[in-house]
């Protein structure tokens, strides 16, 4: 497709061929791994990209909000963990899909709990908190004492069973190299594995974070992986080392709508609304908020050395340019490699693919 | 209204009472100061709210994207100027619009000028964006040979008028106090008006940006101000010393999904997806992401002291609590002020006003 005649203002390229590779390296590092696969959708947060892990066989999904559970159910998933402490606010919201749906819930403390057993009919299978040195939410894996006095509260329980126990290694985002994101699913396979010794055998371990789930060695580590930003991956992952820059699938793309020769930048509309404010800090002096590609006939080149997304407002993105972009002049499209895609795709709330087919979002 | 009933997920909340007495110091403001008041809208993207505007005699607007000037064009607008680089992209949309809207455009280089010259048939009012020190979009003040280069393609054009000279003042947001507020000021009015003197003295110098139209004095500096944010106000507006913490309009009201007596936190439902991820650095170790308040039955409190949301991920929050909030739980409804309303506004689509009832933005 070509995109310089057919894009009019920010939008989000996928190539879902890189999608699809991607969802079949994972699910073959998965499988080795002796695990279940429930790939986290909040990143892609579209219906037409979920049938492409249906092809592989996936079925049970992980989700953040009910909202999103909700989308999912009515695309035809029919097994949902809302991997999010749950917010009881939203229990009526939840009932309405019980119907069809099996719906798993996370919690983290007995007011919730308490609650769920007052209001839920139907049985429900539920997955305690643990937070393995991420610092987030859950239980400190090392306060055993919360745990133990959360897990007493299932007994005697109609409605709610204690399914498992699940972490989120969201501490792999600020390793440096592989060795730390090694280290953190060790970590977290022991903390996990020593609380289910304590409180019961059967219980299944659930785990996901992109980082270790693309890189990790955690064979029997984990019964569950949910990784998400694999789908897409972005400049964070690349930047942690869990995936290269053909890995990543998607790219903003940007109409020009000023040059500075002099100053060595453009102007692109594409700004905080779109990319959102995460970047990737290097010092107090440097926030890269994003590399520059250009498209070409079947997709976009690798990144422009010496080019860089360098600040954003609103709706504007300040880029460097190095002297390979001097031809661009305003009203031609160039591509940003997003910091960091789930929050892109959230801002941003549908898609083309390279043949310029929309893909629609939840949003 | 009782908040603490109707939440059920992040949802921001308006304090319209505010609101009216913002418009209405700036619209006297702005009159004192001889210019004219063409308010941007970006920050409130509201149709409904536009008419508070409406009611104190506002019919000029601004607005960010084409997109914005549709939305406003179907609600009654018929005189916008859209603040932006013109994309050139858009100028299909943009010729979609004119029959009967009166748009004002934003240029900044020759390209576009030619652009203009060669699609548009109908007269259309330009303005050539200058940058008199905020360094983002526009040609340098002092660049004056760039400014009368352009200046001079206006010559003999049908279909373009240059109308005037275009400035944001957005260096402001980078001032420690007042004084510097209206150092950027005094020097905006001195270059605008020199390169005015020197080109053509019927040109109008629009200028805006909420600190210096809320805090300086501008008498007669400037024909049109442009200012947006000061509908709502933020935490960066009360930073700067734009606005007491009485004038800030909007609140997100947030449930909380897990409390952390041990660490003095709570974790909200309310993330990077609801606030953007906009912070207020006071050093390395500490970003500001919001305030907390309590809802009351007329609205909410002042921030409770020593609590503020000190991080977030896509969905959520986490807040530093103090002893004052140690009765929260599961479920309660708590109000953060944002750090950068328009951005807040533009990620959560709608809002409530202090009965509840829904106030609908473009999104």
């Amino acid at each position: 497709m070509n995109f310089q005649e057919i894009i009019r203002k920010p939008t989000l390229i996928v190539d879902t061929a890189r999608v699809e590779r991607n969802i079949a390296r994972m699910v073959k590092r998965c499988h080795e791994a002796g695990a279940v696969f429930r790939p986290h959708f909040k990143t892609h947060q579209s219906g037409l990209l979920a049938e492409l892990f249906r092809q592989k066989g996936v079925e049970q999904i992980t989700v953040a909000s009910v909202s999103m559970a909700r989308y999912f159910a009515q695309h035809g998933w029919h097994d949902i963990t809302i991997a999010f402490p749950f917010n009881i606010r939203e229990i009526s919201e939840l009932k309405a899909l019980e119907q069809y749906t099996k719906i798993n819930l996370v919690i983290s403390s007995a007011d919730t709990l308490a609650a769920f057993q007052e209001s839920l009919t139907n049985p429900y299978d539920l997955f305690i908190k643990i937070d393995t040195g991420y610092g987030r939410a859950g239980i400190e894996a090392g306060q055993t004492d919360e745990v133990e006095k959360l897990f007493s509260l299932f007994q005697h329980s109609q409605n709610t069973r204690l399914a498992g126990l699940l972490a989120h290694g969201g501490h792999t985002y600020r390793a440096r190299g592989i060795h730390e994101i090694q280290q953190i699913a060790d970590e977290g396979h022991q903390k996990l594995d020593a609380l289910r010794k304590k409180l019961d055998p059967g219980l299944l371990i659930s785990w996901g974070d992109t980082p270790s789930c693309s890189k990790a060695a955690m064979k029997y580590y984990f019964d569950e992986w949910r990784p998400g930003n694999f789908v897409f991956y972005d400049l964070m992952q690349y930047h942690l080392g869990s995936c290269s820059l053909d890995d990543i699938a998607v790219v903003v793309a940007c109409p020009v709508v000023e040059t500075q020769k002099q100053k060595n930048r453009i102007v692109i509309y594409g700004g905080a609304i779109h990319f959102s404010h995460e970047f990737i800090e290097a010092d107090n002096d440097f926030r890269l908020y994003g590399y520059v590609v250009r498209f070409t006939e079947t997709g976009w080149t690798a990144p422009v050395a010496g080019a860089w997304l360098e600040s954003l407002s609103q709706e504007h993105g300040i880029v460097r340019t190095s002297h390979e972009l001097n031809d661009l002049k305003t009203g031609d499209i160039i591509g940003i490699l997003p910091v960091h895609s789930c929050l892109t795709v959230s801002a941003l709330g549908q898609m083309l693919d390279l043949n310029g087919s929309l893909i629609p979002c939840m949003k």
